[in-house]
Formats: structure tokens, C-alpha cells, sequence
């Protein structure tokens, strides 16, 4: 890759956060690479200046992430519209996004410049939220769309279509839509399965049912889904990758579909998908 | 039964409620049985007077409830202190708490009044909010108290300890703690297994727990279990039988124990509890 | 559909065959339509004469099924070499395979014969079964491959490979490689998620796994699955759609992938696959 | 404990278990313990003598076990009788019944002398098969009995009862009929929940059920549990603690209750059994 700027972003909450970021900003311009921080980075090393997070993805190259998978989805938002490639440095352990661990960060980054890498291309998820027929809210998402109960309130009901055609109506703590990508996120822990990046399609998997016989769904990567609150609305969300909060109205519409948009990820081969998923779920331990 | 007075609790919402306590209430009188009506009930008659709910529970002998489980949970509250016994005609169908049917109503009354009936005692939950070294709320319920996160945020983190022992810390969107009464509501759509009402225990049911081997845990029932709230508040709750929330602090703790007061259900025993199993869950279909 | 021959496959052991079949084939032959019976089929209507199954699959121009879906499911590996289209009618209620009820059946035979239909292809299957190099069993599937344990056996022991990477080693009762038809069948009652048929892809669900992390997986429909036997065998045992049983030996390999045949279900689109999901699970009961 | 005489029961396939068992033998020997083995460990030792395992049982006053969860339920039947204590080490890392590690064997056996331990009383279960009014088989089992289909068979239908009462019929694998002990074993596998073993109280966890709506149901420790095979047999077994297997034909009902007997188990009170859950399933990880 003859890249021209590499855009960083950083987590500060996590350790080492600060002294890598000094390390790796000055091993970056020492071999001449235009290092653009965002305004939070920049705080960090105590230079002037430092982009808006938006502005970041406009201008760089590629995308250097200095955190965890929560950084990651923060990024391909950014960084979708463009598609720049983003390599994720975990500070704190192996995520499932972001699969470089921080002593591997120089070699992985000479291994970038020198193009021994591949782009791991990921579906993303687009949103809107239609209300009396206009569109309130819109988002685009690598890993779901959670559209869930207040907390005070004892449930919530929504009606699911799919195309156009009726699917059911689900009474319970809410529905996960979620990417290939987000399988392995909240959707499991609400006891969806795991899929493979490479499968197109998406998961709807419902949170604590009242009817025990509602299970995950997956539908094809074509279908548009309308999920719509027809319960009283008590605090009802509809939460973008567990970070944006749009509150819901009784008789809102939250449209999904795929999204043209990739996140594209640099992987570096030798390490397979099932390698992560043995590691995070200890498989074999037990 | 001599009974020497009848409480009456509606919820007006559910169909035929004005219609039923109107002639229930006739039918009581003409049996010279003194019958006391709430403040609900009694706008329902159009007649003056009627009791606060709490002062009703305080002179009544038996509870006639017309309305859904969760009207029962209420009723169980307000009677616990007391023990007065409890009828329950469901207007909606079949429920766990609310057995008696509405065609059945006067049959069953009749049974109550010739004394041929059983007492189900329910074990109940009390619990108690501690902050700071002072309790700053509690209650009792009969079917669970839910620890669950704000709407908004991404998890919740608690520390479980049994008779002061550490059992595991928890992150998920919450825990409930469950009567065995309870566990055929909320726990069982969290994925918690049905326990028959006269097993002496609670049950701990994690609600999307992120570590995968988090199950279920069934415990004694003299246990004293602490959950502390050991994560940011962030819109965390205490819930009481789904009807009373209870806003929760970064190390507050929910302390829980089965109390001595019991819940007394009017039963007839030709119905057993697996009957009402099978009807509700539809076992045997499919 | 100009169609020159029907080939009729029946279950006896359902109510009403014998009638339903009579009936059926003097409507046909009425109109001229060349019916081709089965032996069982034959016998049951005291003609002489009637086709091996797998004669019948090479010589109908289209299946028309009795029974239930497990006749289905043998008709789709007798038809899949030729891909030549089934209706299903069902003589017990409603499947998933066998949308037509037996009401429907005439006006449902006119509409074949009239060209009102969709064609609803399906994936399938294939599996080979590979010892010391060679290969000593195969076949095809429309639902799922099962490898389990034996009865009297603790558990079995299997070696995932997809692509021959490594992805697990499973301890349990077993592993079932589904189709997104067979998600509805076994793998449900394992725990596993619902796939549209659209879906191209297969899943992978393991039986009473003893690593409570394990999920059920989905894979591209592209890829090798290798499955190996790595317990001991004691009565361990790959069955092809719940029919046919191929007993294994330690060190055995289970290879699957997508067979490039197609099983073509007859479907009417009024009725789409949710409404079938619906009535099938009741799913908005309770 | 004033011992008079120590039993020892090993299970060989564990690595180290001969030179744990020749140097526990000649310490114990040294102290005047009156060591008595069975016939596997005496062959061990290239001794002559050794006794059956269940004379062995009628003759210690503790029993030592070397070896894993498996020979511990072993013991726990043959103990059964006389209710004699039972301290077990794992010899391959840590039980949830051999809670001493191999590196704490002698300081254990020095509590054990001097007194400085609890007895952890378990429940077990008892069952009788009935077949045309006969008993053809009995047993008791300190973990599960399991009702379970043959290899080959798609499903097996059982009739549950409990104090004569209908409970429901079952289709699917089968069905584990689990003591507390027994739930952190291959009910835990088939989705049960955890029980502490000072619940009195049973668990039926369904095995793959047909129906999706059955879910595992605890019941009081003083009922009596019918389960009658209604299927054809094909196969159909009932296994006593993994390890007993008893062939079931079409109409055998398996009778269940708790037994008289108890397992009591060593235990030094320091570990909890929380501990030991937290460590076997990784809790507070990932």
C-alpha cells in the first residue's frame, strides 16, 4: 500500500493508550507517513490542532484504531462512506474485531506498507426510522440495530415484516437485527448462533420472548425488514452498534436493509476466523 | 369459609369487568356476604365510598380478584401481610395465578363458601435496597425482582453473593431473582427452567449474560443473596413484580431473601398444576 | 405444465390414503394424465404391476407425494438426480415440506396443469464418508446429516475442519450439518436458529455439547466441512435425513458440501414460508 | 475420624495413578492405616488379593478414590449402602465430585485423620423398571438417569407422570431425570439449570425436544416419577449414571424417586461450591 496519510483513533480509557500512541506516531513520520490525529489524539500527545473524528475518515488513507472492538464500530461508521481500510491494534487482549494485539503493532504495520495483507470486507446495515411517514432517524451499522424495551416498562410488541409480507408479532424485551459481523456480539448473548463473515444475510434474533417458540431468524442479504412499535412507547429505543440511542413513538417504523457501504478490515491471513472464535469462546478448554 | 367479608380488586381494562362485578356483587349481597370494594371498583358501580387498595386488604377476609396475573401480583402484595386467602377469575383467558375462569365464577364461589377448596401457599421474596450502609428501599414480591440496565447502556455489571460468599460476578443486561411462582413468568423467556411451587427454593436467571456459561442457578431457600451493582448506574433498576421500579446507584446492593409472610391462593383441586402447564405452554402439540 | 406423466409415491401408514389415492388416480387418468404407480402404491390400489421408487424417479415427469415429511424427504433424493418437481400433500395436517392440504388437493392439481406455480428450489446435500482413504459411504440430503454418538456411549468425540482449517474439536451427543430446509427439522429441537431457504449456507449445531461456549455455526454454501470420528466408535452413526443409518469407526471422516442438485418443491405463492413458520410454531398464541 | 480402615478404588487410566497409589499405600501403611484395595489397584501394586469392588464397599470405613467424576459415581453406588465416606482426588485437574487436587492428597489425609472436615450430604435417586407388572431392573445413581432413543430411531415418545398425575407426553432424544449432584453434568449439556445441592428437589431436562416449548422443570424431592416408553422400542434405553445401561421395550415404565441413601462426600469447607463452579466454567472470563 503506497499510503499516503494514515488516520489514527484512540481510546484513551485504556492502558498504554498514550505511551503507544507516541511510539507509533513517531515511528510513523520518521519513515515520512503523513499521520493525521483526531482532536482527542492530538490532546493526548499535547499537539495543536487534531480533526473532528468525521473528518478524519475524509482525509486519510487508512484508518489505525488504538482500542477495542467499541473503537472498531466507531470507525467503520467513519470510515464507511469512503471504504478505507482499517487496521485494529486491541489494547486490551484479542477482540473480535480487532485482531492485531499490541505486540504484534510494528510488525503488522510494515506488513502493510509492504501490501502483505488482505481486506476482509464486512456488510454493513443501514437504518431509518419512519414516523408519519418521514423519516426521523437513519444510521448505518457494522454489527445491529436493537430496537428494545424502557426499563421500567414490562415489554415491548412490535410487528415484523419482511418485504412487504407479515412475519409475526413479538412481545418480549426487544429484537437484535444484526450483521454476520455482529453474531458473535449481543446477538449471542441473546442466544443467536454465530455466523461466518461470508454468509450474506442477517440475523433477527428476539430478546427474552413471552412466546417460547420464537427462535433466531436468518434472512437472505436482498430482504428489507420493517420492524414497527405497536406497543406504548415507555422509553423504547432503537440503539445503533450499542452507541447511538433513537427513542421510538407507538406506530414508529424501523427500516432495515443491507447497506452498498463495506467496513473493510486488514487481516493478515495466517490467523483464521475460527482461530479467534476457539480463543474468545474457549473452545477445547472444559 | 364464614366468610365474613368479601374484598373485591378489578382492572378495568380487560372486557366485562363492569358487567361481571356488577352481578357478582348483587349475587353477594343477596347472599348477605359484605362485600367491600376498592376505589376502582366502586367508581366502576357508580357508588360512593370505596377503599384505598392497602385499607382493603386491612379489613377483608378473602380477596375476590377480577383481572390477570398481574392484578394477582398486586393482590398478593397488599394481602401478604395477612394471609388473607385469595380468589382469582381471570378475564382474559387462563392464567397461572388467576385459575378460575369467568364462566366459573359462581360455581366457584359457591365451593368457597361450602368450603371446598385448598390453600396454595406461595413462598415470597422480600428485598431490600441498601446504599451507603442504609436500606433506602423495599418491598416483597411473589413472583421476582429484576436488576436490569438503563435502556441506554450497553451492560450492566453485578456481584452476586450468597450468605456473604462470592459467587460471580455478572455482565449482561441484568439478573433475575425468582420465586419458584416466578418462574413462569419473566425468568422462563429469559430461558430459566419451570419449578413446581412447592420446591423451597429461588432461582438466579441471567438476562443476555456476555460469558456464555452462565446458566440458571436454583439455590435454597434460606440463602441471603447480595447484588451489588458494581458498573456505572446509567439508568440501572431495581424492578418489583414488574410494577414498582426502583432507581439504582453505582454499590448500591439489592439484598434478597425469602420472606415469612406466604401468599394464599384459593385452588380447587381438580386442576392440577401441570394441567395448566400444558394448556399454557401447548405441550402436546406440535 | 404439459405434463405427460405423474409419478405417485404414497405413505400407507396415514388415514385416508387408500381412498385419497383411488380417487386421485381415476381424476387423472380422466383427464388423460399417464399416472405411474409405485409398488407400494400398486398394491395398495390391488393393480398388478408398479415401479421400484427409483424407477419411478426416472420415469415421472413430476412427483405427486401422500404422506408426510418424511415421504418428502425421500422423494427429494429419489427426484434430485433429475430435479423433477414434487407437490407434496400432507395426510396429517400441515408440514413444512408438504404445503398442500388434502382439501386443496384437486384445485391444486388443476393449478399444476395450468402453469400456476412457483418452482422453490432447494439446496442439498452431499456427504461422503471416508475410511483409510477410501470412500465407503455417500449419499444426498435435503434436511440433515446427523453424526451421534451410540446409545449406550458417554459421548463422541468430532474434529471440525471447514476448508481443511481446524475449527473444533466437539464433545457430546453429536454434531447435525443442516440445510437451511432442514434449520425447521432436528436441528431446532437442538437449539438451532431458522433459515429462510434463500439463505445459501448450512449450519452446523451441535448436540448436548459439553463446552457450554459451543453455538450453532453457519457456513457459506461453498465450503468443505470435514467431520472427524476421533472417540471410539461404540455404535457411533452418521444418518442422512433420519432415514439411512452408515455406522462408523474411529478415524472415519464425514466430508460435506453442496451438491449441485436442486430438490424443486411445487409452492402456490399465496401462502409464503412465514405463514407456514407461524401456524407451525404458534407463533402469536400465548 | 478414629478410621480403622481405608478402602481404595483407582481408575488406571489416568496418568500417575500407579505412583500416587504405591506411595499413598505405604504412607498410609506407615501410620498404621489398615489399607484395603480392590482387585484393579492390588494388581497395580503387583499384590496378591484385592477385593471385589462391593466387598470392598461392606468392609472400609472411608473410601479413597484416585481417579475422576466418573469413578467417583462409581463409589458413590457402592458406598450407597452403608453411607460411608467418600474422599475423592482427581487425578486429571478438578471435579465437581473430587474436589482434591493430586498436590494436596496428604494434607487432606491429615484432616481426614484429624477430624477437620464436613460431610456433604447428596441425594440420590432411585429407579425401578416395570415391564407387564414386574420389576426387571433397579438401581440407584448419585447423577441422572436417562431415558434416551436408540442410535437409529428418529425420536422416542415417553409419558411423564408424577404422583400419578399426567404431566405430559414427550417427543425428542429422551429425557434426564437429574439429582442437584447431577446437574452440572449432562443435564447442564441438554440446557438444565444449576442447582446447589441443598435443593431437595429433582430436575427433568427434556433431551432435543420436538416441542420447543418444554423446558426443564424441577420438582420437590418427595414425588414419584413415572416414565413410560409409547413408542416403538428401536433401541430405547435407560442408563444409570453413564455407566449402567438397561434395554426398555414399548410400554416399560421407569419409576423414580428419591432413595433412603445418601452419598456423603469429604469436604473441607475453605472451597465453596461456588468456587468450583466459577473455576470449572470459566465464569468471570471473556
Amino acid at each position: 500500500m503506497k499510503s499516503k496519510s494514515i488516520g489514527i483513533l484512540t481510546k484513551p480509557k485504556f492502558p498504554e493508550v498514550k505511551t503507544t500512541l507516541q511510539a507509533v506516531v513517531s515511528w510513523l513520520r520518521a519513515r515520512n507517513i503523513d499521520v493525521i490525529l483526531d482532536t482527542t489524539s492530538a490532546a493526548l500527545l499535547e499537539e495543536k490542532g487534531g480533526l473532528q473524528k468525521t473528518q478524519l475518515a475524509q482525509k486519510a488513507d487508512v484508518l489505525l484504531i488504538l482500542g477495542g472492538d467499541g473503537t472498531m464500530l466507531n470507525a467503520a461508521r467513519l470510515a464507511g462512506e469512503r471504504g478505507i481500510p482499517i487496521l485494529g491494534v486491541n489494547m486490551g487482549g484479542l477482540g473480535f474485531l480487532t485482531e492485531v494485539r499490541l505486540e504484534h503493532l510494528y510488525p503488522s504495520l510494515e506488513r502493510v506498507f509492504a501490501n502483505d495483507f488482505v481486506l476482509d470486507e464486512r456488510l454493513m446495515l443501514k437504518t431509518h426510522v419512519h414516523r408519519h411517514g418521514e423519516t426521523v432517524a437513519q444510521g448505518i451499522v457494522l454489527n445491529d440495530v436493537v430496537v428494545s424495551k424502557g426499563t421500567l416498562a414490562r415489554m415491548i410488541e412490535l410487528r415484523i415484516s419482511i418485504h412487504g409480507q407479515f412475519v409475526t408479532n413479538l412481545r418480549g424485551d426487544g429484537l437484535i437485527i444484526s450483521t454476520p459481523t455482529g453474531s458473535t456480539a449481543y446477538s449471542l448473548s441473546a442466544g443467536g448462533p454465530i455466523l461466518e463473515p461470508a454468509v450474506h444475510s442477517l440475523i433477527l434474533t428476539p430478546i427474552c420472548p413471552h412466546t417460547l417458540t420464537h427462535r433466531p431468524l436468518i434472512v437472505p442479504d436482498n430482504v428489507e425488514i420493517d420492524v414497527t412499535l405497536t406497543s406504548k412507547d415507555e422509553g423504547a429505543m432503537a440503539t445503533l452498534d450499542g452507541q447511538v440511542g433513537i427513542a421510538l413513538t407507538q406506530g414508529d417504523t424501523v427500516a432495515l436493509s443491507v447497506s452498498e457501504l463495506r467496513t473493510r478490515l486488514i487481516r493478515f491471513p495466517e490467523s483464521t476466523y475460527y482461530d479467534v472464535l476457539r480463543e474468545k469462546l474457549k473452545w477445547g478448554d472444559g
